[in-house]
């Protein structure tokens, strides 16, 4: 068994400038996302953040991360294009990316996407019941039929995105709205989940089914150990 | 029957700089892809090139045009970045796209793809022969089971796409390699598709079957009238 | 333009063994589902039903038929496996299949998915929202957001389907369920697509966009003209 | 780690009949394709072949089987339709299928695509190279940019499948041919992976990449832990 080095990326603001977000987060979100994969024996697990020198992610992080998780919300437009860069050159070469809620806005996840990555939100502190459309997916390990959560943000369909390659999850909200709530993609190498639970007002990452998603993600994402395409001019493999 | 408004884009540079591409697109290459659309009673065709100003894409055009094909070789560089941000948006907006041959290389290709979009290539004038592997796909009306095309540039696989919505051609080189050489996507409310056949220096544009297979592209590419989404904080549907 | 030439089959047995189905639909769901077909100067429509002989669907009706629609319910066990076997063939051949609501328990849809295509189902006149996924997709031409339909049967998820082509829509019901209730496949040459609205209990085959979205599919599964794949032993098209 | 239980099936007739192939696999193909998995630690292998009561596939077998591999070919039509069907219904379940080379035409296989799975074949002693199209997928860890057999049996295009769920391998022949070699599918809760490779008159399931990608296929198929999802009449889980 290999160990998977996760790298957990959080923006980091609003914990920081709000009271009650700081009362459910009070170490940040980053921190409650980290601990229960700082438990698995297979992985080996640090964190970074926007404010950090290079948002945390050098180039011996990034080089040093085989997955990468994102939380950002309120600040996607501070991290820098130069950074965006090298975690999407990352992403190709095999790294595993995880994009968590309003993630979905993201400079990564829009560029990896190639479209808007936009959708319809709502904040009433609704019910979700995230449905599992796909259950011999390895994501829903030790997953029921559904996740239910008490008190979310609502986000609805249309959601911006190329269709997943895999559709592991549909979420159902109480106001009328379906979404798309966990999506697989293969991007060159990588893999990339996108997970909708989470939101910073409301206490989603201590949430058992939310945190073993998380988890099983990680591994289903974790770079293997497939071809290193070779590109550009090529002689031929027959005589022509 | 509503006409399709297609617009020929193409960089246009090899034709005027190299005397026996000239020979065989005197026009340039553009004016071979729209000559038989021309033909078409429900297609209104006109084209653009790199060196017109905002290179022939204009608000007005792009605003104008259903269907938008792209060739670029030598100066991908070249495109302003504000203009592929307008097409990318017309794209999601249901513009159709077909790129062809080196536009895999394109800015704006690259942009809707979110991967590197590199290939193996060699120039050894070597036969191509894209076989049909969806042969219910309307992109494929009236192809038989194969295109042979005599004298090509190969490209092989890794072609670094995502997985394509439908893998229409996958093509076969006496060298020994393979690769998926018609790619349909959906991005946003716009359709793309990707078709390798083309070369500066060989006639692949005057090739029935190449023609076909684009014709027929452009009406499955064509915007339908489906709904322009509405995206933002949205009011419930039903009592909360 | 060429005539698509559409067979509405229905299993008709509730309609003359229930008075109240009678009253909604006299002529049966058959003559509802056909009528706004019938209007459209590109289809020419005729109606089978199960106890025609041979369920109407003879050798020289398949044969004749681009588009076939499918109503089954409480007979499904009733359809002849020979004929089954036939529909099969003719779709691999290029015959578009709709099949509608509880045909997702029909033969001929298992058959073609190799699944059991089971589901939750509930009776409680439930509202169904049926939000658009895919807005660029054809078969949505002139819908809105969604489609609202005030009481039906629900469906709910897990839908034991293999994954679709492309998901077009996803269902809302207040009980709490999601469904993928518009469902693209290719199947051989044929195309399928599998839309789930329609109950014998409510007059859901006069609805507007229901009959749009039905409209829309005979158009998107009508058979083109890709090539015939010829199978078997093959000489090479290559010296070896 | 959880030890995954494999039943290698194999028709084993050609070995009985024909001296020149009991050369090549003198203990039958099964027990060529069972030797390495049996040196993983996480695998418990047995073999059942056709001539064996219920073909070795009792219900006692089939519970206690969490990936199946499949090799027929002379006798497709004497395995039972009863075994078939339990065969079906343990897929659905979550047991994984790797069908091997010319089980594409298996009763099986055929099943759990709805397609006739038919191709072009040829017996040349042709070359096979096949590439890796999606290097980021665990079946082809420890594999380089394709794999390359001297002597094989040619498949090629039109394969009749519905499109895989991933597209891992395209194969290249000399003779002209590409071919959709490695495929995967998701059905029910169960995976499929179909893996072209094999003869019986060649000694392919000696080769390393072969053996090592059956190896991984096996891994990625094994039965996952996701939710046993319900069907039937169910409760609404919100008040109506």
């Amino acid at each position: 068994m290999s160990t998977i080095r996760v790298t957990v990326w959080n923006e980091y603001r609003h914990e920081k400038q709000n009271e009650e977000i700081a009362e459910i987060y009070p170490d940040g979100m980053h921190e409650a996302i980290a601990a229960p994969l700082r438990t698995q024996p297979d992985m080996e697990v640090r964190t970074a953040t926007l404010d950090e020198p290079e948002h945390g992610l050098t180039d011996e992080v990034l080089a040093s991360t085989d997955v990468l998780t994102w939380w950002g919300h309120m600040a996607h437009g501070e991290v820098q294009d130069e950074i965006v860069d090298k975690v999407q050159g990352r992403v190709l070469d095999g790294m595993g990316l995880i994009v968590l809620h309003s993630g979905h806005f993201s400079k990564i996840f829009r560029r990896m996407m190639g479209t808007t990555c936009n959708l319809k939100w709502r904040e009433a502190e609704e019910k979700e019941r995230l449905w599992v459309v796909e259950p011999g997916h390895p994501i829903v390990d030790g997953i029921g039929e559904f996740i239910e959560l008490e008190h979310t943000e609502m986000y609805g369909e249309r959601f911006d995105i190329p269709q997943p390659d895999t559709l592991v999850f549909v979420s159902w909200f109480p106001g009328g709205e379906v979404f798309r709530s966990g999506c697989c993609f293969h991007r060159g190498r990588g893999k990339i989940f996108y997970f909708r639970p989470g939101h910073e007002t409301f206490p989603i990452y201590y949430h058992r089914d939310v945190l073993k998603v998380i988890t099983n993600a990680v591994r289903w994402a974790a770079p293997g150990e497939g071809p290193m395409p070779v590109f550009g001019n090529a002689k031929p493999l027959e005589r022509l």
